[in-house]
């Protein structure tokens, strides 16, 4: 049996109930939702980057990464990328964010498929990003 | 070609609609998006086990429980768990609920992925979750 | 390493962001969110089928299988579908639809797994879909 092993960056909050942050078996790798939380400070509450959707966006695709690279993987195996945004008006500006952060990327594939939501989040969270990889 | 199983519980109600309750296919297995119904009575229409958020979270965990069961799978082999609620407010007693729940399921691997959104349902149903596991 | 092939059927409007309609890797093959827009005109905005649930259910349908056969895939293929409805009132209607449409595709494999849920789309947009196949 392959085991399936928990992606815990150094970086993350511990998750507030029992789910991991991202998970590897097999050539698989799915990473949780994250939102814009700043890096764990130890006895500090989770903390958002900031009030806009730039910082947020940024700081949640950071958390992303950090899982994706936990597990050996990058940017280029994602086979998809779940934006999950509050509000409807926000698109074009969270799609300028997302287009200026992934030509910085130096993806060597072409990008992930990509579906857009728009929910409910906690009160202060304006973006919530969840992705699934192939690795190899 | 490798065959694509319906995966059909005996305590399933029929679908709704041309889709199928989970399906595995290789090493994949997809939970469809299971609520809160009460197994199925033949001649009765879908009943959720109740109208509280406690009583549904734990029979949606057991309606997914039993796709992955009828497939072959385990909790252990779960890599991602989507949770869709309907109200942000009920965001810490289903995550009081889950841990008990998962706390009692005797898993051997790290516990899945997961992200959690608010949306809408249809009327009566609190939440709604769907799952992807990978076996072997 | 395997490619990661994007997917970009002909007939689609280029996306708005770095994302890919579709990606294929491996055996793997995932359809981004599709919307009921009609086959891209050079010049022309992306332009819904029609306002109406019927139109966009149809349309979406169509974007989604014109990237399944760019990769090779069928809706034989696919185990997993999510639909993401405006409104719990266009339920039953698009099942009728849903059940409509794959009665007429030949399908000779179980239906997929779906999940339905009820979230903000951009003005005008009824339905969004995307899918998860695994080919072989």
């Amino acid at each position: 049996m392959t085991d399936k092993i928990a992606l815990t960056p150094a970086t993350h909050t511990v998750p507030p109930a029992k789910f991991s942050h991202g998970v590897k078996k097999g050539n698989l790798l799915q990473v949780a939702g994250q939102v814009g939380f700043l890096p764990h400070e130890e006895g500090k509450a989770p903390t958002p980057a900031g009030p806009t959707l730039r910082e947020q966006t940024l700081q949640t695709l950071a958390n992303v990464k950090a899982i994706l690279e936990e597990g050996g993987a990058s940017w280029d195996d994602v086979l998809m990328i779940r934006v999950y945004l509050t509000d409807v008006d926000h698109f074009a500006e969270m799609n300028d964010i997302y287009n200026a952060y992934f030509g910085e990327q130096g993806l060597t594939q072409p990008p992930a498929a990509r579906t857009t939501v728009y929910v409910g989040l906690p009160a202060g969270l304006l973006i919530e990003i969840d992705a699934l990889a192939a690795l190899g």
